[in-house]
């Protein structure tokens, strides 16, 4: 009770997961977790605020790097440059848990209201990424367009990563899915009418 | 009491929208949106389920707008034109009540739930657009890449719409977005190594 414990917070996030695929977010208590664990509940509340917190705990430190990376960005570099550099730094921090990123995606998909809130936290990160970008001189549209993109091949890449047989690694993923994107989009502009 | 009344879908909506924009969605209800557009609560809910369907309820229509034009697309165009097509093709409905669309964001923007739905029906839209792109032979990870970027070049284009000063057109505000997309994408592939 109260005294430390050999990766505490790994083995409470680890419970948790397991419970919210096995029963249902909604259906788990913070007890249940600790007791899975092998801990005890006030050992959860020194790691994390509620239960909500195990899925989403690690959003305001993705932000901050988000944000860091684009400000820190060679100002020869293009906005949709900085956005990929910044999303590629998020993803190599992500990118290091795997199986964790796999069962939280399962959690996820199995709550209408963590699929919620997983949605918010994806758009802040647009607005984020937009705020640092126009920081830098880069005015709208190519500020909103470039970070709201930017978010759009990320979960591409996101989903590509966690579903496939093998760790092809989240930062490379990424990185192919901007190129991709850019031979996605290139058609339209020669087109502009029909 | 239940007869007909003229345009009472239109005004009942306009209450609704005047009623969340002045005191919140939370606190507003059913009574008091029948009373403030003169007519009853059965009346009201003889056009909407709910307080919600005021705000939702055209998002069913405007995804048959999406796969429908998708599906009728010609073989020749680029995935990204289609999806341009289709969100333009919906703009174009959406377009014709600027009003109601600046005074239906007024309300989401004051409300975190509406938030949240907001932005599930808006990536519900990108899923819809991805499989019709799926259904005409076009593969992941274009088809979710065209989908998903289309629908963050919609927000943007949306954005645009609702907050200038004149009506600009959200069909063409859209057809111009989706030019700037490609201009912003574009670098990326030149330089996939730094």
């Amino acid at each position: 009770m109260g005294r430390w414990e050999p990766n505490a917070q790994g083995r409470l996030a680890q419970a948790a997961l397991e419970l919210y695929v096995e029963r249902g977010f909604d259906r788990t208590t913070v007890a249940e977790i600790a007791a899975r664990a092998g801990l005890t509940e006030r050992t959860f509340f020194r790691y994390f605020t509620d239960k909500r917190e195990v899925l989403f705990g690690g959003s305001g430190e993705l932000e901050a790097v988000l944000v860091d990376t684009v400000a820190a960005a060679p100002a020869s570099g293009s906005p949709i440059r900085m956005v990929a550099d910044a999303l590629a730094a998020a993803g190599a921090r992500i990118g290091q848990r795997r199986e964790f990123s796999q069962q939280r995606q399962r959690a996820i998909s199995a709550n209408v209201d963590l699929q919620e809130r997983e949605l918010i936290k994806l758009a802040a990160m647009a607005t984020s990424l937009a705020d640092a970008l126009r920081r830098r001189g880069i005015d709208d549209p190519v500020a909103g367009l470039a970070a709201e993109t930017g978010v759009a091949a990320f979960k591409i890449a996101f989903e590509r990563w966690i579903t496939a047989a093998e760790d092809e690694g989240l930062e490379r993923v990424i990185r192919e899915t901007f190129d991709q994107l850019a031979a996605v989009t290139a058609p339209t502009a020669r087109r502009r009418s029909r």
